[in-house]
């Protein structure tokens, strides 16, 4: 199979704009970017994200692949983003190989089953802020269950957080977003090792990049950590189940949606994690604790 | 004209779980509620928003509002939450009047002129997290202008600061959500005063709420001050240009878009308000600065 084609168009992520603080002086100060990018597949229209524009091709993926409007990442043949039009082009191999557009493909093949049924549950239980996934995703979360096992160690936690702190690199410059990283767990040594860091203005898009980032690289997630700077809302905890990570962590809280979903789907969810501190919500048969030295 | 029927459906705002910390010791930890709440007008289904569930009447009459898709309240007959169904019905004068839904209205009449119009344009404009309103309300930012005028000082900004900080309830005790408030500004004396506070799961739901209220109690957003607690991204900024708020207040930082938003509208826009310090982005013609005392 041909590989995907792929372009890379990052956009600076901060620019500098001048502000006036509480002395009356003019303070240069860096803001994040914020771009509309509008997702056509096969030429019809999607949605429009709006997003740091960090990783735009990733970011498309991984909505497509989370927003489950395409089962498998073999569909698609190419990933065009195109700033001056603020788009991105999903062409599938349907429609470069045999000319026949992804929507126009008969009911019964495998990659579009579904197809239209899918879209239209997205569009009437897409919300303002959250929501997107939510429809017929809730039904299905009876099917999730992440398997068990002792996973994480405290050792480990501390390493991870060790390891984001020093990686908020626009947050830390620019504020305004929130970030995501996807790291492998492989205590205790050597330590968790960082995979993939995204920052975005929106927690949704960061983790939809890093989700079309594993599903490019075909990479599994049952064995991974996911740490959010974010809130863990119903929707991040369905994301992550949906990519088969059973670890995650966050430095803020959590909702009580979010809290139910990681229980009933065997998730161990780690929130407030700040300095040497966390709270251990739910999965704790996949945490052990040594106790560290304080 | 009869007043609007409305219930008062408001969940309870937290629940308490237990949580494991770091030293292996059981601590009950309030977390904050989420609940889907699927929007019907005369039983049509628009949307499902996760929410708080503290405000849903408001929250569903200001989504309505922000997106849009009623262009007046003087459309609406009822708005019912029942959280049996997670859902809100909001129905039509014309509904409850004369028996005959707001959709199937013809096509010239005031109040569903545009509407099909604008629901096609909401669903592909749909993104995950934001861009619920970004569609074609990009194209009349440009129709959008704020009046000019000094309508906020240094002192009005510090006494809002004061208030907000006593106001934040559930994100003390749970965190995990944002809060808006609206003050009306009647500086110096007796300086701002909280007409409204609202929290929510989403930044965006708090917003709406708010807006939802001000359609209810029939208040003009002209002469008022918007303070939030999160980010700026081009949707906040944009919907409070559309409920007429020039003063914007945030205590975190805005993006890109925002400030090109909130210059272009002529907003003043004041971010990073923490303590006694400040960032005046947008809109210096409008704040005047005496010089606090430090």
């Amino acid at each position: 199979m041909k590989p995907i084609e792929l372009t890379r168009q990052a956009r600076p992520v901060t620019t500098t704009v001048d502000a006036i603080n509480e002395r009356g002086e003019i303070v240069p100060t860096p803001i994040a970017g914020e771009h509309p990018l509008t997702v056509y597949l096969d030429k019809r229209e999607l949605v429009t994200l709006m997003t740091l524009g960090d990783a735009p091709e990733h970011l498309a993926l991984g909505w497509l692949r989370n927003q489950r409007i395409l089962g498998s990442i073999d569909a698609i043949a190419a990933v065009q983003v195109d700033w001056e039009t603020d788009s991105v082009a999903i062409t599938s191999r349907s429609l470069r190989d045999r000319g026949v557009s992804i929507w126009d493909l008969g009911a019964d093949t495998p990659l579009s089953q579904g197809l239209d049924e899918r879209m239209r549950h997205r569009t009437v239980t897409t919300g303002c802020g959250q929501g997107t996934v939510f429809g017929d995703l809730m039904d299905d979360i009876d099917a999730l269950r992440l398997p068990a096992g002792p996973i994480i160690t405290d050792t480990t936690l501390m390493a991870v957080m060790d390891q984001v702190r020093k990686m908020e690199s626009i947050y830390k410059v620019a504020g305004a977003v929130h970030g995501c990283a996807l790291l492998a767990n492989t205590d205790p040594d050597p330590g968790p090792r960082m995979l993939r860091f995204v920052e975005d203005v929106g927690r949704h898009n960061a983790v939809d990049a890093i989700a079309g980032w594993m599903w490019l690289e075909g990479i599994d997630g049952t064995d991974k950590i996911f740490y959010t700077t974010g809130r863990l809302t119903s929707e991040m905890v369905i994301k992550c189940a949906q990519m088969g990570i059973a670890v995650l962590l966050s430095r803020s809280g959590l909702t009580g949606m979010g809290h139910a979903i990681a229980q009933k789907t065997g998730i161990t969810l780690i929130g407030r994690c700040q300095g040497r501190h966390y709270l251990l919500f739910t999965g704790a048969q996949r945490f052990v604790r040594h106790g560290l030295e304080r």
